[in-house]
């Protein structure tokens, strides 16, 4: 990597991989939700994430590239640390409910990171367009974290300490 | 992991094990930095990840429970990737500092994201010290990642633009 491009290429490569594992990993985290209000969000934010890869295919196509994902380590410890977590719970529950919502919260994370790196890129490069579409999904990222926020704080995190 | 208090504390251990490997990591995210700000960035945040470690250590105390880690896979991909970014940009210079700051700010919000969830579970158990000990550092966290931002607009990314 030896320009911007480059690098914003690979991180581009990075979140493409990342967006289709959470779209594989999201339909099991709502099936072990007991809570119905996060399952829902589970769901439609899946419904979210199919949107948000093809607005990369989206921008792979404006940069004249073909869409690819490149192994993203840290989303895959993501993933293994929320598999973990339903391992140690056991079974359904609001202890883990709890715990499945920081996990999808540190996912969110991840993604708000890599995307808030792209766009500042994607500027730099004059790539309005580019940053106009990743805008919208970083959108979707901050809000997702937000509703999960709600959910814990509402109700998840209360039932969890009467369990 | 049955109860709050076991969520609470296997994530106590999760992010322990993060900042003791992330005080491991800086030094040489430092020593390969181009940029003076950004290395004096690097390294004045590994002196205040030491003392976030520290308050770990407080929180432990005030469960009565003995300081320890658990293996944080997702930490683990965070720190393969940047390793994977130093490879790959093969040098020091402006594209490899973007690169860095954008790995750099993944982590910070990674522990955005745990120290969320472990704030609103104490406050969930009434622990009003560890609540105001682990704010102390969530601010920290937002602070450096707010800095690594500015570090990146202000200079980095325009700088690796021109490389």
């Amino acid at each position: 990597m030896k320009n911007l491009n480059d690098l914003f290429l690979h991180g581009l490569m990075d979140v493409y991989y990342a967006e289709q594992q959470i779209v594989k990993s999201l339909p099991k985290l709502a099936q072990a939700a007991q809570s119905e209000a996060l399952k829902k969000a589970l769901s439609e934010h899946r419904q979210q994430t199919e949107t948000q890869v093809k607005r990369l295919e989206q921008v792979f196509q404006t940069l004249g590239q073909r869409a690819q994902g490149v192994t993203c380590e840290a989303l895959l410890g993501l993933v293994k640390e929320t598999e973990d977590l339903l391992k140690e719970t056991g079974s359904a529950g609001p202890v883990q409910d709890a715990g499945l919502i920081a996990c999808a919260q540190a996912v969110e994370h991840y993604e708000i990171a890599r995307y808030g790196a792209l766009i500042a890129w994607a500027k730099q490069m004059g790539q309005q367009q580019i940053v106009s579409l990743l805008q919208e999904t970083l959108e979707e990222e901050k809000q997702a974290d937000a509703l999960l926020n709600q959910l814990a704080e509402g109700n998840v995190n209360q039932a969890a300490a009467g369990a």
